[in-house]
């Protein structure tokens, strides 16, 4: 039997996780029986979402397992096939991969990916569960029209990116909330964002309000808390909240407090709605559809941060709680 | 020329409003002049929104004027007419009227009333501006389905006693929150709730998880602060939040500081929704049809706390912020 590495949760964190959630440990791989694939990993999506399903509470997500491989989107090359519609080489996708080198699998839980359309690492990102929450989120809850304000914060991460480029396709004043001189130079310079404010530096409302002179009628949300405290007020009337992520507080140990938003909700009619792609299962293909030719066309740019060798998997999902990824955060075997 | 008496807003509160914000005017009616209507005031409501008017702030109601008579929904009787469509003593309900006890209106911002289908004081509530928003928050926002769980906070006021028995109707788990044994009382045994909970007494978390064993799929919420607090960790997957009203914190001088909400209706793809009925205006007819026979029919009871006399609008309105209410409050003259 074949030894292979897997990335074991040893511990849930409090707060801020750090490696010693992680353990490497070694795993006999299972002998590969009918209608099952063996593969090997090439590429693994790290994703803030994780995080969530590190605690044991109700979530979108079921908890991951104590004592068991964390999992996650994978781009893996087929090994053996016990299933006629794969062959050896193939690269599939999988939502749910086990973080480990090698991994034996049922071929339903995995789909073919078009090499052609795209790179193969763009199906964990700006074609797979990125692009699509960029899609679902700003299209079906944010219902922009053309000339209507869109602040997206976490705006030069992986969905924000889609966000602000699918917004200005669409016709909007486009305002990107990120953390660094860099970050905001890159959303104005390379991604065509109308402005893009750091809100690290300076008065975040202030700046918000000079850059929303007709206030803001979208606001999709990828981060949370203080962010989110400074856009609120500058909603407008009939304003949408697609509610995306929350990165900010994540890690809380605590239950986080602030301002009440509901009565700005109120007096303004604002619809504020939480959502995961997965629960849009049906409209993957048309997003798809929407999504590729725009991306072949250049006017949806993509970015990735890639980090070499499975050994670098816990890093790379640490390192998106301090914002070191722009765009997709990858790992490449 | 006659002198009538209309009240005038003297001064913007801070925080919880008092006698002083009010004073009582005489002021001269002018002449009728074509395409206009004297009224008789006879029905005047006081509702808690209209704290918010007493801002100075953006909300879906312009501000009151300063040193101009307050306004809001009435019953009155045209005393004289000058528009063809209205002879002396027919009633009218304007939604905006001034709190004055004659006053001179274009003949087209009022409507006449029907008092074959309800009593006059009745389109001041379960036939007006509450069974309606009661109508569209639930119905629109809420999207109930028959077997889940309805929890309605401000469960005895106007807008929540009908919420509750159009849940009822509707073939859903109807669980009312309050503030007196009087009114939990009243709930289950007078509105068919199948619940209803005293804030005030206990751990109203704890009496929201035992009257709720399925969850909560919709939460209607009239009164925001600590009881929505208590109720939001108990929301289902999709659950739907119709905001209605922030009674709790209309008069803190404050922004209300709370638990962070967002990463509950993140990860349980909640729903939350600001609304005001009179964005829904070509619905008002569709509601008032819905609504009338089942008022009519007794499936729908409407209780209603009666204050005589113009002088005692003020207090009327103060009384609303102590629950001194149950269902709807009307001064009669």
């Amino acid at each position: 039997m074949k030894t292979v590495k897997q990335i074991t949760l040893a511990a849930r964190p409090k707060g801020m996780p750090d490696m010693s959630i992680f353990r490497f440990d070694d795993v006999a791989l299972p002998e590969v029986k009918t209608g099952e694939l063996q593969l090997k990993g090439r590429y693994y999506s790290v994703d803030p979402y994780m995080r969530g399903r590190m605690n044991d509470v109700k979530s979108y997500s079921p908890p991951f397992k104590l004592e068991h491989a964390l999992e996650g989107g994978a781009v893996a090359e087929v090994v053996e096939s016990k299933d006629p519609a794969f062959a050896p080489g193939d690269l599939v996708l999988g939502p749910y991969l086990p973080w480990a080198t090698e991994m034996v699998v049922p071929a339903a839980t995995v789909k073919k990916i078009d090499t052609n359309l795209a790179p193969a690492s763009y199906f964990l990102g700006v074609l797979g569960m990125t692009g699509l929450t960029a899609y679902i989120g700003l299209l079906d809850i944010g219902k922009p029209k053309a000339g209507e304000t869109l602040v997206v914060s976490g705006a030069a991460g992986a969905v924000g990116l889609v966000v602000g480029q699918l917004g200005k396709h669409l016709g909007l004043r486009v305002v990107g909330i990120a953390g660094s001189e860099d970050k905001i130079k890159m959303l104005k310079e390379e991604y065509g964002f109308d402005e893009a404010l750091n809100y690290k530096t300076g008065d975040l409302s202030a700046q918000i309000a000079k850059a929303c002179p007709d206030g803001v009628d979208i606001y999709f949300d990828n981060v949370g808390g203080d962010v989110t405290d400074a856009v609120v007020p500058h909603l407008n009337f009939f304003a949408r909240i697609p509610l995306c992520g929350q990165i900010a507080i994540y890690n809380n140990e605590e239950p986080s407090v602030g301002p009440r938003i509901q009565p700005t909700l109120l007096t303004r009619s604002v619809l504020m709605q939480g959502f995961i792609i997965r629960n849009y299962p049906t409209r993957y293909a048309e997003g798809i559809q929407y999504l590729a030719p725009l991306v072949k066309a250049g006017k949806i740019k993509f970015t990735e941060t890639f980090v070499e060798g499975f050994e670098k998997i816990p890093e790379a999902f640490l390192a998106l709680f301090t914002g070191q990824n722009t765009g997709k955060m990858i790992v490449k075997v």
